[in-house]
């Protein structure tokens, strides 16, 4: 499972439609609506087949810092092929919540299959809605910590990765963060994921703008 | 079209699975694929079918700072009906980009029609992917400025909104913006979007955190 393998470029051979009665892990549907002034609309949302009932919530992302005694704080992406996007995607590891798993607990254990690191849960967002005008898709907000000993150093620990998984993990200085992000956005067919983004971006931005701005 | 409406609570009255052939807005594929290890996979992806040849990108989401002389510094946030969620979502003015246009000036025109204002564009982020495992659905992130004079107060400007939009503003100081989203969150039927979120939450690590973190 965690031995090496050759590594290529990956490659899409065929993109086809999907009959809506054929897909397995996302379907599409019509919602037919009265709108705030009585009228009748109809909606075409995406959404995933999967969500755990128990949790009401289709998935977690981890927000995480890394504390070492004697290194900048830092945090742990991931970079992984997206074949909907034909691209490597910059993230935080994140992960489908299981049934009968809370948030916290399904963010523990992806933490640890994605990392390989064990973490701590610092705090939980409310459920935040992925992208509302295309799909019902739902997320939280997991921050993490992980704190490191001294010793403790490079490489990082052995991922417990699925079958199929290729996640490649860099760790950036939390006060680097944003200015890496907007780095590899330029990257040759390399895209950030829209959470991680906008979240350096409120960091940044109170950084930059905090004093002039009063936040 | 800005005549005032009777307003009720907007009621989902059926969702239909709706076959890919007769979807007009999004769709469903299947992306075949050899991954890094040379292996033949598969992924079922959502798309949307709207996306402007021109900017190559779907859509702008307008990070916006109203300054006022005598007022803090805020953002204006929009409340609306989101069929997919069946829920009310705070979210930043957003819209899709159309054929010919660049992602500033679609964002100049969008917000204008969602919230009265004129605005000047600060900055265009990269290009992000806003769901990365579930759909190739992209934006940008447009931060914009709106300087207000000392005798503009409310009420807000009117709004040129599209046949069927309900669109409700609020104004919101950014030192409160985080506090504000985790009240909304826990309000019946009202969900905060993931982007919005991330972005305060940014904001909110910077200002308790930073110090502690070396940011």
């Amino acid at each position: 499972m965690a031995s090496p393998k050759k590594t290529q470029e990956p490659v899409i051979t065929s993109i086809t439609d999907l009959p809506t009665a054929d897909a397995k892990w996302i379907t599409l549907q019509k919602i037919a609506y009265l709108d705030q002034a009585g009228t009748a609309r109809t909606w075409e949302a995406a959404s995933r087949k999967t969500r755990a009932v128990s949790a009401g919530v289709d998935a977690v992302a981890m927000g995480n810092i890394l504390l070492h005694p004697s290194r900048p704080a830092s945090t742990l992406l991931v970079i992984q092929y997206r074949p909907p996007l034909d691209a490597y995607t910059v993230e935080w590891p994140a992960g489908l919540v299981d049934e009968g798993e809370t948030a916290a607990q399904a963010a523990v254990r992806e933490f640890q299959e994605e990392t390989g690191y064990t973490c701590e849960v610092v705090s939980v967002s409310p459920v935040q809605a992925a992208d509302p005008g295309l799909s019902s898709a739902n997320m939280q907000l997991v921050m993490v910590e992980v704190r490191l000993g001294d010793g403790e150093e490079a490489p990082l620990p052995e991922q417990r990765l699925e079958d199929g998984e290729h996640i490649q993990r860099v760790v950036v200085p939390l006060a680097e963060l944003y200015q890496r992000l907007v780095e590899y956005s330029g990257r040759e067919r390399m895209v950030v994921a829209a959470k991680l983004f906008h979240f350096a971006a409120g960091m940044e931005f109170a950084k930059t703008k905090g004093k002039e701005y009063g936040i």
